[in-house]
């Protein structure tokens, strides 16, 4: 009887203390939040000269604390997400804005696409060649005008009207990126940069955006733009940014399949991640991150190195490169 | 034991019986085919002049005639597509190819894709001014490019060095759209064409070409070029071509879901398509139509018409507008 009793209290203090770790997690009753941003999946060598992985480290860390703040605050997982981006496309080292890699006709397209998981709308840019900043053009054609995405000179045109900035091609070329097509590099596919955020009040978004695959064909559209494909947000699953191969990344839905899988097999996100990088694409195809709508988050790769960063409400931050 | 012996045999019989009808189905050992096709979701009256709905159903007829016989000689399913909507996109009165809607400028912009469900392999071209037949060109992408999407001027750079015939932006003029542009038409959504066929050899395939959304913004893309929202094609599953307003059906992953619904939660064809239609996207919003591996075939809309027709190995040929 004792021994009874002695289990009882031990069940209640066990459930008291898990009450007591959920109330941690978020302020004056609100829910916690969480973000995780990617700089890119690629084939980095381990053995990187300190100086070019500190400025890494250094670049992610500042972007995260962007994203980080707004959340703190209370500011919605929207802005944290565009503006978490709108910082890695102003920083030259990132595949995606400033640092955009070239066509092979020596030019920059840009492609970029923002998603509410709350309500499932959407808005994205493809090709476009003088937006300084497509995430911010994306969140334009969500919430500005009917239609979902935009392409080439349309989508500039669009952009007139909405006073978003405009530059020059010219702005685009950095020494990086001429070197690396200068070498023709194909294996270093590093630069796409995304976001997934998850606010205090529930609410899913995404964000993605890439100069394209090095050396592509002028007007070749991949996965970042296309929502379902490199992207997706729904409140009911996940938030989803991938970064890679994006025709492999079409052909296989991989963005929305993370969220049907959760949906329809009951997978928990991680179970989905992984089954999507490790059985359905075949290796050094990429990466993506995630967070679901209970705040679990995921970071998988089948390439060498994913930069990438995560921090959230109950004080982890965190930014790696390999492992 | 006597009746024991006549169980076994009538059990013999009926497999035998079983037997034959499958052989039935095909010539030689060969399997069945089965070809579906549509000419657009809309609200078009049923008290529509008979001489409107008769040229409907007559080229109809003719498009779906070509389609059979590829697949009755033993042709591949990407063939059938192909030239049936080749067909299509000639005949004016569909929003594809000549018959192509005005953009709000009083200007031409065609989208298209192509998918074959054996190796999930796709090419699609988005904003196109200049290509005569669009859902060539992105065959063309499919089979000549190491990329899926194309848009706007790089598309038509890649089609000048692959001999795909171009058109000055004129060609695309018709008095029937003209006259719904100047009316400023919402309610007719019709016209988007589509087709999707199983070959012989059990090979899936589909193909979408549209001109788009009547008085669209210059630039916008619509689901018809990105696999996934409005066109998908999966040996394992389905292929399908959607019709209507393609905002809803890049939101909603429609095409995609049907082989998601048939794969991870083992609805039929028919189950999934209705849920999509009935539960998942508005009222008027637009229709499907869709084949599965085993030659099962679905065709479902949620406006008052759905232009299409249907044929397979065993003698179906069918054109319907309503019900």
């Amino acid at each position: 009887m004792r021994s009874t009793i002695l289990i009882f209290v031990s069940l209640l203090l066990i459930g008291l203390i898990q009450f007591i770790d959920i109330k941690g997690t978020g302020e004056s009753g609100d829910k916690g939040y969480v973000i995780v941003l990617h700089g890119g999946a690629g084939e980095m060598n381990r053995n990187t000269p300190d100086s070019i992985k500190n400025a890494y480290y250094k670049s992610l860390t500042e972007a995260l604390t962007i994203g980080k703040k707004i959340l703190e605050e209370g500011g919605t997982s929207m802005d944290a997400v565009e503006k978490v981006i709108n910082y890695l496309e102003d920083n030259p080292d990132f595949n995606s804005g400033k640092g955009a890699v070239f066509t092979a006709e020596g030019t920059h397209e840009l492609d970029a696409s923002i998603m509410n998981g709350r309500d499932l709308s959407c808005g994205a840019v493809a090709g476009v060649k003088h937006i300084k900043n497509p995430i911010s053009l994306a969140r334009m054609v969500m919430e500005k005008s009917p239609h979902v995405l935009f392409a080439g000179e349309g989508a500039e045109r669009f952009a007139e009207k909405t006073g978003i900035e405009l530059v020059s091609n010219d702005y685009f070329h950095t020494q990086q990126q001429l070197k690396k097509w200068e070498e023709r590099s194909k294996k270093d596919k590093n630069g796409t940069v995304g976001c997934v955020a998850l606010d205090k009040t529930g609410n899913l978004k995404e964000g993605t955006s890439t100069g394209g695959m090095s050396g592509k064909m002028s007007g070749r559209v991949g996965d970042s733009p296309l929502v379902n494909a490199g992207t997706y947000a729904n409140n009911n699953s996940c938030a989803v940014s991938c970064t890679g191969w994006g025709e492999l990344f079409i052909r296989n839905t991989v963005a929305y399949n993370i969220s049907a899988l959760m949906e329809y097999k009951n997978m928990s996100l991680q179970e989905a991640v992984k089954y999507m990088i490790h059985n359905r694409l075949p290796e050094s195809s990429g990466g993506l991150i995630a967070v679901d709508k209970n705040g679990n988050y995921a970071a998988e790769f089948n390439t060498t190195s994913m930069l990438r960063g995560i921090a959230d409400s109950k004080g982890k931050f965190e930014i790696k490169i390999w492992e």
